[in-house]
């Protein structure tokens, strides 16, 4: 098996993808920020499995920050996080510089409205315009057969497929189930920004998401609106958290449920202390 | 030497495309709106120099058109085209129909600002969008490595270019010269609107540009503003035309030009009647 390779410019990568196009071996690509843990492992796994040549970014990309959000402060542990891909079987790491993604003068925005004005397009205004214009960035970089999303981050992965569907991007998009903490805490790299005591806290967030999913499955109520009503009650008992949104919508259209059934997201952002976190679940109600 | 194919869904463009690469083929695309005449052959032309499989696409892009434009009088002329374009020796035509390239919930636009908001951009609010939105949808569509546009739409050419640097995209454009009537007029398909009337007076658009490119080299004044002064005047003396803009611009960035010097483009939006014609003209003057 060939050694892992890192690149840090677009010519370098197409060069290589081209290679390994060119002796046959369909291209996987896994997307990232860096700051990688078992949910990004995962993903690599899931693109192993296709017998592909794996390509993973580390970029974190400044357009999908909001001016006061984290990027300066985002975690950026390359070594260890090249540590982790070659343990891992990824065969290409990129990992370009800000000025190689967005030389001077860059000009170009792609936008997709209806499932990106929701949930978290809503309290981060711009930041699915900054994701979708990096992926496509990145998509035309690699050139990929297959593309690996987390569904942690639902709403990103539905934006990102509806790109792909509307602009006829020539690949498929997979997306992965969230992995966990063994306490129930949704994977994520900004987990390391909790201090001990919110880390504590922190899985009460995924309890409070269970105990909806059972509710509703048991059929306690038959309006949404209770069910949020709930759900919001049990998240803003977590002390010291603030609620971002915590809602019930349409898993595919992301748009306001009326009716309990069908596919079901519901999906929250709460902050505590000064880390915002997201997480989410699906729940399958027959008609 | 292969009939030519005619289809209509992505779906079977995509077959023979992929089909046409598996033979070792480079893919030339000439997108077009129809209503083909000799400067769209002429890049069929340019396409076929590359001993390429060439693929022509044919679609009156909605999303382009503002409310009160003529969208729904815009020329589609299937028959006529698909004759000139078999007599070309176009490989394959894509004609797909509206609902083919903007489904139901279709909600992705790409913008390119900057080249995109001078000159027809802003006489043409949302133009740009609609061109740079179908034409990623086509690039992605058609999977070519080369893409030939026209430089009797300069700005349009600019806007493209601007979007395959920033995007990354995997493939080269190529644009051709305007072709023009033995009087000077541009070839285009709103040519066909002018009543035999304005077809006399319009190519004193183009007159008015040599006059202009000639005056330049011959440094006739100091100052861009006494250049567009002289071409408005010219222009406005044009019987019943109105001037929607005149500018004289750098050519690659389209901005304000204060010294005469390097690549300019002087370009001009001049209706003639109900008719809005476009022209430009390079000029290159040594610093």
């Amino acid at each position: 098996m060939a050694e892992m390779q890192t690149v840090e410019t677009v010519v370098a990568l197409r060069e290589l993808v081209t290679r390994a196009k060119r002796n046959g071996k369909k291209i996987a690509f896994v997307p990232t920020m860096g700051a990688l843990h078992k949910g990004h492992m995962s993903l690599v796994k899931a693109a192993k499995e296709k017998e592909t040549f794996v390509v993973l970014s580390v970029f974190v990309n400044p357009l999908q920050f909001g001016p006061n959000e984290d990027f300066h402060l985002y975690p950026r542990p390359i070594e260890a996080d090249l540590e982790l891909c070659k343990n891992a079987g990824v065969d290409l790491v990129f990992n370009p510089s800000v000025e190689e993604m967005y030389p001077n003068g860059f000009a170009s925005l792609v936008e997709v409205s209806g499932v990106s004005n929701t949930l978290c397009g809503l309290n981060r205004p711009g930041h699915f315009k900054g994701v979708t214009t990096v992926v496509l960035k990145l998509f035309n970089q690699v050139l990929p057969d297959f593309a690996f999303f987390g569904q942690k981050d639902a709403q990103q992965a539905l934006v990102i497929k509806k790109m792909v569907l509307d602009l006829n991007l020539p690949l498929e998009v997979i997306v992965c189930p969230t992995l966990r903490e063994e306490d129930g805490l949704a994977l994520s790299s900004r987990n390391r920004y909790l201090t001990t005591e919110e880390r504590l806290r922190a899985p009460e967030i995924y309890k409070a998401l269970c105990i909806l999913r059972d509710d509703m499955i048991n059929k306690k109520y038959q309006q949404t609106d209770k069910y949020r009503d709930e759900l919001l009650q049990r998240l803003a008992a977590i002390s010291d958290s603030s609620i971002d949104y915590a809602e019930v919508v349409n898993a595919n259209s992301l748009e306001t449920l009326y009716d309990i059934k069908g596919l079901i997201l519901c999906a929250v952002a709460v902050r505590l202390g000064r880390t915002r976190l997201i997480d989410n679940i699906l729940i399958s109600i027959p008609a």
